[in-house]
């Protein structure tokens, strides 16, 4: 469980009902079954029309990958383990590892070191995880463009429903003690649509943009070391080479 | 027939109509003749002062595509499809699956396949398919403009109508009585625009962009395949190759 | 005369007038002298402060060129006329097709061809027409973001105009009933700069963007066959090379 | 000095002007030194934070160059200049032109040609100069988005007055008849941000980002003039090749 | 200490203060504790949310890196620099400047120098330092970004009080004056979220950024000037292509 990312998403929510009770006129005045059909359904629809069956049904399963910690290593850790496999498999060879390489948790490490096992030739790794990152970037950034659209959807529903709950009240202006009211529960429309572009769509939209990012930069740093391994690039060489990724001392 | 598609926008514009019957001041109050004239008649204008009447053109077909599944397989039926021929013209040769290629419904797969069968050269194969995906794009990419346009000019049209309706308002203020009406209708055009962008021009905008990737990528892996076999790759590497497009396991 | 775009852009001026009759408070309470002035007098002056001289010689030639065809043949006709000059030169030599290249109307592909009447070499015409492709480029995107900048400005100077009638109006409450006409005035100057910028820099900026495509589209064919002409290369390559520029057949 | 742009600028100013004497209150109902000092000083405070110090100094030097002419040639009299030295350098030698060379106005044709002089291989010539003008644009582009950075924080701050003054009166509702000049007063930081927005900073922005494009144009001319002189090109080609930039008769 | 820019971060809250007491209702009317909770409780929360442990914990970091001098010299300065490393190494060998390298303040320089004295190749010292700039960019931009994220939710988290504030005050209309006070503290989540996004987060994204600008720029030089003399290039050509980077005289 990615516990910041959790509390922070709970926090956000926390906050707004503390600004309800604060505000004194209680939960009831902000909840209005209209406004959350139109709103939460809107954007549910809306989606629905742009997006293709088998990246809606991606939704749950990318809701998931924002509160879990990324299956991969900090750079640090990386870089210490491919210098790790590389020693080894200098002095014992690749069949020394396999073992070890199938119980690897990170799967893009894992299908990538196995590559090496099978004495796959640098060049062909290369090609062949260079291909798998780049059509899983693709995927991750239909997801990520998702809940950007989502939470734009959702502040246009709600803007859709001010103005229907205005059209509503101006059209029927006799009696002035219910216009506050019916202006209260136009707003709540807005109010739903920028809730759930700021507390969730937003939320979503980045911290699935920032794991993508990670796991781009592991991955590459994974690539790079099973390509110098199976070049046969000396030990030095390659330890060399991966600590310039590691920021300078002060920098 | 795409049915999530479909659904999600009927379904916007079934949830509209429910706001409308829940704000309890009927339907009537929401239609301006004027105001639906000066929005849907302005988008159409403009567009048509901004396009080329050949794109105009499109429009209709457009609002098709964006309705319809896109002619080309899943991404691992598609592989699965290449390593099918792939193994037969190995085996047979390219005259014994010319018939079948003939038959293939997705046009593109089916033209890059015949230049296999006119025992095209890789790199002209490559070449001529790249040319034709590149201007696909292109056209794809206007109409795609066009529909993000529309849902723009909607907006603005309706905002123009805002303050046409309200100078007219202010102007005439004697009536205080009429003053809520007055300002509802002014307020329509907005919330027209406001409908047309995000029910209609941005689920169409979203929608074809999301095709058009899916059609992207699909034509890219064709391509790929189609080179593969010409350049008489063994069966070996090129589902090596194609399989690195799915995802890792767990990833 | 292009007349989808000559009709949109009077099209969307006459919805626009036709709303105001609708609005039933006459022409005369749209019409302000000094809102038009400082809209459009600004829109003029902060041009002139933001652009070259040698730029703003050019308007109203790029607002002519936006109502009128581009010079260059649609795909398809450019493309059978490079290939019906591609079999001439083949069979009789270029001088028998010099005088009909001098006749041409679309001076860029007249150019182009002029080179090879000239037996200038391949490389030598793909990197002048290149070249002068490139700058003409340039020009064009200047001229549309000038547009762009028009649309931006005028807004600007609408939202400018209205904070300046308000400040007066608030200024001076004293009579009560003057408060709804000077509001309506100081709504005007909103209302123009939305009108220029959607019924006039909008539609400019978005059709002189489209004309451009359209004349690098086939601009690059042009060039793309003069270079495969000069080359040498057979009619059958011409063909098949400039054919794949066209859709594949429902697709 | 740059008379179209020194034009713009006044006559943009000279117009809110006019605006405000139409408006009929008199300038003293929009001059209000608190509003001056928040939008003003809080511009210059914020962009104070913002850049680094050189960058600061360099404010005042970019507002002067702004509606100074730029020190370059335009490009058919850019390319007529090339022509002669090149034909001169050909007849008579580098000697001959060192003199008229070193008389040059333009910094970046006289430094150029003065490589030439000291026979400076081509291909370093190109180098060299190449480089200067990646920096020279690096450095004009921090003082564009200055500019444009100046505009946005105006606009903000002006915002931020606004609320100010909006807290302010509302706080303090007692004297109804105080309402309508606070508001007043509270819309004059509004005005004044966009003021500087549209009238300062967006006529600066764009202004020198256009003078930066057309430095770019002729230096990237100079230095492929400079360079096909360097590697003795005839005299036919450099002409050829420089009159490719101009645009083609009619297009 | 960057005094300009600490200097322009007070200075601007300074302002504010100022406005806030010329306003005349003291500075009790604009401090409300549960509108600072949401705003800047929200701005917490979410960014806790969108970002990753790691980025987190660099946040007191880089906005300690905003108001601190890059360590970096000039760029006259710095190019001197390598001009007297190259002229030292020329003469004495890399021996004799092994223990000033070794004083250096700047890590970047120093540590692209130590390569120098072991002898690395001048291909190595590129490609290792050109990973290591690439990696300390990424790491920069994803902080910037961050300040951004956080100015845009503290606006997004403003607008969401103030309407939690309007609907609880529309719900409670029954005394007419309590609405002024009520609007007025509606007002100031929108007012703090402003000021988070102009006097903090707004300042710290660009200064950031123009940072790393500044740091891009002498890293590069750096890597270019001790990979010239890795390479053994004359001094003279050393002197010539640095020099090549500062303006032209009047340029």
């Amino acid at each position: 469980m990615d516990k910041t990312s959790l509390g922070g998403f709970a926090g956000t929510w926390a906050l707004v009902a503390l600004a309800i009770v604060l505000g004194g006129v209680g939960f009831g005045a902000y909840i209005d079954i209209p406004s959350v059909v139109i709103v939460f359904g809107g954007a549910i629809t809306v989606t629905m029309g742009q997006y293709e069956g088998q990246d809606l049904k991606q939704f749950g399963k990318a809701c998931g990958v924002a509160f879990k910690p990324v299956p991969v290593e900090s750079t640090p850790e990386l870089i210490e383990k491919i210098i790790f496999y590389a020693t080894e498999i200098k002095k014992n060879g690749v069949m020394a590892v396999e073992q070890k390489i199938m119980e690897e948790k990170n799967p893009f490490f894992k299908e990538s070191f196995a590559l090496l096992v099978d004495n796959t030739k640098p060049d062909v790794i290369e090609a062949l995880m260079e291909t798998k990152l780049e059509h899983m970037e693709n995927r991750h950034k239909t997801m990520i463009a998702m809940f950007g659209s989502i939470g734009g959807t959702a502040g246009a529903m709600g803007m859709i429903g001010t103005l229907v709950g205005l059209v509503a009240m101006l059209a029927n202006l006799s009696d002035p003690s219910a216009v506050g009211p019916a202006m209260a529960v136009a707003l709540l429309t807005t109010l739903y649509g920028a809730l759930v572009g700021t507390g969730f769509a937003g939320i979503m939209e980045t911290k699935l943009g920032n794991k993508n990012s990670l796991e781009l930069t592991a991955h590459q740093i994974t690539i790079q070391g099973a390509v110098m391994i199976a070049s046969g690039e000396s030990i030095g060489n390659i330890k060399m080479k991966l600590n310039a990724i590691l920021p300078v001392v002060a920098g």
